[in-house]
Order: C-alpha cells, then structure tokens, then sequence
C-alpha cells in the first residue's frame, strides 16, 4: 500500500507541460499506470472543446471531480414556487432539503428579504508619522482617490455600482502606525471580487503618489507603506434574512405532538445558540444546504463559509446563525446570513453546469440569489433539527447512505431491490447491511 | 431573462419518479427543453454502470458537477516528496499551491506534527430534578452506558479506536436542566461521523432505560428527556501543525529584498491577527487549498470549514490561523488547524476520482491527510500573502483568469496565444481583454 508514499519525483517546469504530458508524469507515481490514465480519461469529456474549457479554469488540470448535481422542487420563496439546483456529495442533503421545502409548502413558504447589499475591502497601510496631519491629507485628497478608480468604475457605475463611501481608520491602538482606507462597494449583480481589488490597489498608488507630493508631510511621512489591498469576505452588511412560520397546533398530524415538536425544537435551536460545540454542527448543517446552492451557481464557497462563520461568532461566543421561537401559539424559525455572491461574472457564463442551474432559477438576480441561497440553509437546518428531536439522525442520514454501502459491496440490481425493501423497517449500518447481503447471497 | 421565475409547479412524488422523468420534469422550466436536456446528458458518464454509481450518492441526481481536478507537484513534506491533488474551481488556487511548493522545497520544505486526533460528541439532555442524584446516577451507570455499545464498536475497538471518554456536564448555568453526556472518540482512519452518532444515539437510549430502573430517581426524574444526540464538528483536539522556516537573507534574491519581504510579511499577518476584516479573507485563502485536497479525498468540507472558522473564533475575537515570526535572523511560518478527516468509509472507495486522488498521496493514513491538507493550506497562506505584500494580488489571479475571459469572450486558440504574449507585460482587466481581441480581429 505504500509503494509510492514519498517517492514523488521534483519535477521542474510542470505547469508548461502539456496535458497528456502532465497525466503521463502523474501517473506514474501509481501501482497500475495504465489504469490510473484510463480513470483520468474516463472522467474527462468526450467533447474536447467542453473539457478544454474546464482544463482552463485552473493550473494542471488532470480530469475533471464529478459532485452530483441534484434538484430540489417544490420550494415556495415570497409566494414563487421554484426547484433549486445543489451540487453536493453528501447523501442526504438533497433529500432532507426536498422534504422541508415540501413540509412548508403547505405553510405559506419561505419569506425572504434583503437587509443590506455592502462589500468592504480595505488598503492597510503603516504610517509612522503625525496622525492629524494624515486625517488632513486624507480629508484634503479623498475625491481625488475615489476619482483614481472612475476607469476601473466605469461600468459598474453605469450599473448603479461602484464605490459608495471611503474612511480612514486609526487603528493604532492595536498595532503601532497602522491605518486603513476601509472602502464600501456596491458591486450589484456581481460578486464583486475582482472588481474591489482593483479599485482597492487603485487607490493604494495614488494614496502613495499624492502622499509624495503633499508638502505638509514630512520627508517620511511622505513614504506611506502600504502593506496590501484586498476585499474583506466579512460581509456583516450584505445580509439576508429567511424565515417560516405557522400556527404551533398545525405542525404536525396532531395538536398534542405538534406542540411537543415545537418545544422540543426551540429547545435544541437555543441548545445551539449558547453551546459552541452543538453551534458548529448546527451551523454546519446550515452550510449544507447553503454551499449545494453556491457551487451550483458558481459561487465560492470558502468565501460564503469564512464570512458565515466569522458572523457567527461576532459576538464574543460561536453561535446558532438560526433562531426559534412560539409566540400566541405561532411557531416562528428563521436565519440572517452575510452573503457576497454574484449572477454575473467568474463562472457565472462559462460553466456549462452553472449556466444551466441559473436557467433553472429564472435567472436570478445577486439579491434573488442570496434569497434562494438562504432559503436553501433555513431548510436543511428545519430538516436536521426535526429529525434530531424526532428520530435522531441516523435513521434518514443511513436510509440515504444505503445505497453507497450497497454499491461498495458490488450488491446487484435484484440485491440492491431487496435491501432497499428490507431496511424500511431495520436498522442500517455497514454491518447489519454486510449481514443482508451474506444471507442473500448464501441463499 | 424571467420566463420561468416563480412559475415553476408544485410536484409530489419526485424522488420516486425515474432519473429520465425527473430530468423530463425539470427541464420543462426552460426555454429550450431539449438543448437543457442535452447539456444533462452531455455532463453523464458515458459508462452507465459508472453513472449509476455517481446517481446514488444523493438524491435526485440529474448530472454530474464538474470541479476541475488539478494536482500540485514538489511538496516537499517531513523530507518526503508528494503531488498534492486539488479539487477547485478558483483559478489561481493550484498555481498557488504548485509555486510555494517549489519555493519551499529548496528551503527544508514543510514540517507536519500531529498534536491529537480526539473526536467529540454529545448527547443533549434536559433534567429538571436533583442534580447530585443524577450524578450519582451517572458514576453508578457509567460503565453499563459504554457497555451498551459494544456491538457498534467492537469493529473500532478491534482497530484500536472507540470510546475513549465519557462524562457529565452540567450546563444548567446557562440553560434550565440542561446537561450533556459528553463523549470523546477515536476513531482511527475514518472520519467517523456515522460512527459516532450511531454510538451516541445507543447512549441516549440506554440512559433513558436506565433512568427508568433507578430507584433513587422521582417519577418525574425518571423521564430525562433527550433532545439530541450529535456529533460536534467542532474538534479542537484534533489537531495538526505544520510550518516552514529558513534563515530571512535567503527568502528572496537579495539578502535586502528578503529582509524587506519578511518584515512585511510578519506584519500582513499580524494585521489578520488582530483585525477580523482581514482575518476572515486571510484564513479564506488558507481554505482555499484545505478544501480543494478535503474534497479531492472525498471528504465533508462543511464540517471542516465549520470546525476551522469557529477554532479561529475561539478566544473570543476571530483571528488568523496562521503566525509568522522573524527570531535571530530564521523566518518562521506555523499554522495549526482542527481537521477531522477521514481516509476510509464515506466515499473514499467508492468515487473514482477520490479512489484516484487517495492512490496519489500514496494511500496516507488519516494522520498523514491531516499533515498534507494542513500542508496545502499554510501553502496557499504563503502564496496569498507573497503576492498581497509584493506585486498585490490582482496580477497573479488576473493572469490566471485571463483564459476564463478568453473563453468567455469566444477567443480562437490564435487570439488566446496572442493574448497571453501580450499580457505578459501589461495588466489584465476584462476590459484591456476586450480591446485587445477587437484589436485583434480588426486587423
């Protein structure tokens, strides 16, 4: 097993190296060479001009990471009924999220709204001189920054976007000369990213350059050293907020148990809002849900995770980003999450898996999209609590992952058919589903 | 552009319909049915047998997603050489990766310690009698609870995991009746998440029966109630630490650039030390490699991104998770990461592409992923923050984009050529992009 664990050869000029020249030195770090070529060709496109567009998204690409792309129908968002695309690996994501878009259905939905679009980015900068006459040289010269960037702006203002408000920030009581243009973006339908990054490092020269010329500064003064430039993934205001709600007695088949879900549901929420170690899965949950819908968009999911979970923790504690409540017998479950993600730009129109679930959603706009987004996490959270307090995890998350197991044990077509049928009403788990299969095989 | 927003239709029964007549279903939201339905079938395998096994991963599968899979040669780590694979679709992230490998590798390259492997879980309980009798009730039954689950863990047990811990903690300061059974795992090579909520369930279960059974107990003390049994993805005693190091006079070219270069790098980070804004992003681009080798594993990037992000938060202000130092002339670059994972079940030996990458890394052992993810991130820190506090990071990852604009702007391989020599030495924009092909094809 460890034939080639630490035998990798240095290899110089890889990344100039063509494809077919890439996997032939890759693979032969492998027991089989030929079979560990034909599992990269098998997962490669068969249109050469499709995979040649998915080899240019990034460095070395070798083959192409199938995630199953999944639907999930019957979600009513503000009174629209929409299916939304996930592209997720773990099994019971697609089906929990399908189930709880049906359960609410019923219930007048999901309610969405918008509580604020604003991307920050910030120039840090050292400047070990007199801090008023720094506030006066940014207060003298901030139009002229903001004038740097109209090139890079241009478009994006034309689209209502662009740079809505420029500060200085002292931050020198946590660390000795260090100061921040802390810059605010509207960057509409687009995510924003490199867009915030050229304007961020726009403005960092000229900030240098005027900096030269101002004659109140001192010769060292006049030597502003920026440190970098770059957007912030905190996004605590572009925010979203989600929520469901309906009559207590209404919940479930009977008033009796529907109260005693409600309570018992509440209770697990606010579990999750003062004990860390229960926040993260809780939250983690959340992200299931809400990354699915982030891939399939063409979205960054290590963006929309650093900022969610960054949020989650703006308190001093990690907390549940859900909440739930009853109030006048009205059961109320809801979730306010920073999203900075974009309908245009990036992969939005290259990817040909992207394209297609934007077509799926109607096309939405960056506002619509945080919207469905955030539906998407509410309703994976309400599927995992209520199964916690209700069945436990297990029993739906290992009905799903059944058909992994089976397909790890090469079970057959007739096998998988009767074990499908066997464990509606047992247990599964790899032993009990091995033992199903020794018997039936024995038979 | 808004033919089918909202106006899709309520459907019962889904998940039991046929894979063709999900996709007949879903597809009729779209303009063109049949171009939407040939993108489904142009994105399957093209070997069913394969395509079922990637169907039955979740439910209501459509297509595949494709992540681009790259790999990045010349890790040099614990003096043993590796290519890393990487499944991401952010441009610049493998390049990254590939460049600080390189860069370190001439350098003593990267140092990877394991500092636990603990994995935690808890069952939620809610008690409103005697909390001297319920631990009393506790100690006397200890035993018998871990009893319980031998049958789900005698396979670990046999590997030399299991339960390594079990005890009561009061929570009622910050709830009423609020306690937790809380448990501590190893689990060996398997991220064990199935694991332990089965072992956790068995626990919950065997509490409340023998609650009933204890005499000492009042009525109503007998009924303690469950509310939920989980594991935490919040795991900060599963640990790894790796880092880099060299004397600061040969970072770079020149005994001065380098030493200009380590100053302002110490700085950056400190700055993502103390300035959450900048945190967020700082640890972001550390996830960018983490989850890009997480997923190429075919492990769950949920639980690691939700366990890192709130490891980051755990002081009480979110910081960086990487430090740098300079001390007696040797430049010091340490990152220290909780990552659950794992190198068997899930879907490590069903999906090819996993199988694949897992063949790679020399088939490592959970220990060693843990040291080669950690690997990949403190790499891609070090990328980032090279580029912040030098060129600024827009040339790098523009450079890298510049293909994804090409493609989108329909570039014939003459013009993506052309294109290339010429930004070279000038700056891409998706603007300087189009000028240059109406340019070039006004010629």
């Amino acid at each position: 097993m460890e034939r080639n664990k630490g035998n990798h050869k240095f290899v110089s000029g890889f990344s100039k190296k063509t494809k077919a020249a890439k996997i032939a030195w890759v693979t032969q770090h492998f027991a089989e060479q030929e079979a560990a070529q034909e599992v990269l060709n098998a997962y490669s496109h068969a249109d050469t001009s499709r995979q040649n567009l998915h080899d240019d998204f990034i460095e070395n690409a070798v083959a192409n990471f199938y995630l199953p792309l999944g639907v999930a129908p019957n979600f009513l968002i503000n009174n629209k009924v929409i299916t939304i695309p996930m592209a997720i690996e773990e099994s019971s994501v697609v089906a929990a999220a399908a189930n709880a878009a049906k359960f609410w259905s019923t219930k007048g939905g999901f309610h969405a709204r918008i509580l604020g679009v604003e991307k920050v980015g910030h120039v840090h900068i050292i400047f070990d001189g007199d801090t008023a006459k720094l506030q006066h040289f940014f207060e003298a010269h901030k139009e002229d920054l903001i004038r740097s960037t109209e090139a890079i702006t241009q478009n994006m203002r034309s689209r209502g976007g662009g740079i809505t408000a420029v500060t200085l920030v002292d931050k020198t009581p946590l660390l000795a000369g260090y100061f921040q243009l802390d810059v605010r973006f509207n960057t509409q339908d687009a995510m924003g990213a490199n867009f915030i990054n050229s304007c961020l490092e726009q403005l960092a020269a000229s900030l240098q350059e005027l900096a030269k010329q101002y004659s109140p500064f001192s010769k060292a003064e006049k030597e502003i050293e920026v440190v970098m430039s770059i957007l912030s993934n905190y996004v605590p205001n572009c925010l979203v907020e989600v929520s469901v709600s309906c009559p207590v007695n209404t919940l479930l088949e009977t008033p009796e148990e529907s109260t005693l879900f409600a309570e018992k549901f509440v209770q697990a929420v606010r579990i999750a809002e003062i004990e860390p170690y229960r926040a993260v899965t809780h939250n983690k949950g959340i992200m299931n849900g809400v990354d699915a819908v982030v891939i399939a968009s063409g979205n960054d999911f290590r963006a929309v995770e650093a900022g969610v979970h960054a949020y989650a923790a703006k308190d001093g504690s990690y907390r549940s980003l859900s909440t739930a409540t009853i109030k006048d017998g009205v059961f109320h479950f809801s979730l306010t999450l920073p999203l900075a993600v974009g309908t245009v730009g990036g992969l939005t129109k290259l990817h040909p898996m992207v394209k297609w679930s934007h077509e799926l959603m109607g096309f939405p706009t960056a506002e619509e999209l945080m919207q469905i987004i955030a539906v998407a996490g509410l309703a994976q959270n309400f599927a995992a609590v209520k199964s916690l307090v209700t069945t436990g995890i297990q029993q739906g998350h290992m009905k799903m992952h059944l058909l992994n197991i089976l397909n790890q044990l090469k079970a057959t077509a007739v096998e998988k058919k009767a074990a499908i049928d066997y464990f509606k009403t047992n247990p599964v788990s790899h032993h009990t589903v091995t033992a199903l299969l020794e018997n039936l095989r024995a038979k």
